[in-house]
């Protein structure tokens, strides 16, 4: 047995735990919800669904499981703190402050424009500098 | 019996369609999965369980429940299309976006005081007027 199973041949992972199950070496969880977050299993389990979290575990590569999982994590825990938009309302948010970046950074080069049209020559250089 | 359920008397939502069970007056589905959408109902219940779905309906104000069933829809198409990182994905990309529109616009803003620099009090003026 590889000794990263160590960890929980006595201690059942979180999962298992939660779902008072024997946990075995092969249990799918068990890597990614250690027995000291229990909250990270219960959150993902209240959301999602321990079988839909194990369909999703098995469906991508093993490297890409604990990513899986904390992504999972993520939007468990976003939708239980905003039951209406869960983590679809950061996205709104993020897209709201793009946008008004965008408007700044536009208006800011129109003003480097106005500049570079009173320093005539001389400012191209600077303009183009970081430009071209 | 209100004319808005007049569509689903004779036609069962998306959802008890999936489920072949029967669609009633009182459905938690019905008004926000109708059967000319069965794409989305199956995502959400293939992502989140019709369960767990309708745990979340019931625990929000009736008024917010379309827009929690389209958050629901557009995280469980992101997890479908994504299965590693869904919609946390485009947070990622996001959050990068705005820390390179935020570096962007401090260079220019660095232009900005070059050029004013440059102009002297002639430019404090143009300078001055959107920044206050």
């Amino acid at each position: 047995m590889s000794s990263s199973y160590s960890n929980y041949t006595n201690s059942p992972c979180a999962a298992c735990k939660f779902l008072r199950r024997k946990c075995t070496s092969d249990c799918v969880f068990a890597p990614y919800f250690p027995p000291e977050e229990p909250k990270k299993f219960a959150n993902v389990h209240r959301i999602f669904g321990a079988s839909n979290v194990s369909k999703i575990l098995q469906e991508v590569e093993p490297h890409q499981r604990e990513d899986a999982v904390n992504s999972l994590a993520y939007e468990a825990e976003a939708r239980l703190r905003d039951p209406v938009y869960g983590c679809v309302g950061a996205i709104s948010v993020l897209q709201r402050q793009v946008l008004g970046l965008q408007s700044e950074l536009e208006e800011t080069n129109a003003d480097i424009m106005r500049y570079a049209s009173c320093l005539g020559g001389e400012t191209t250089s600077v303009y183009g500098a970081r430009r071209g």
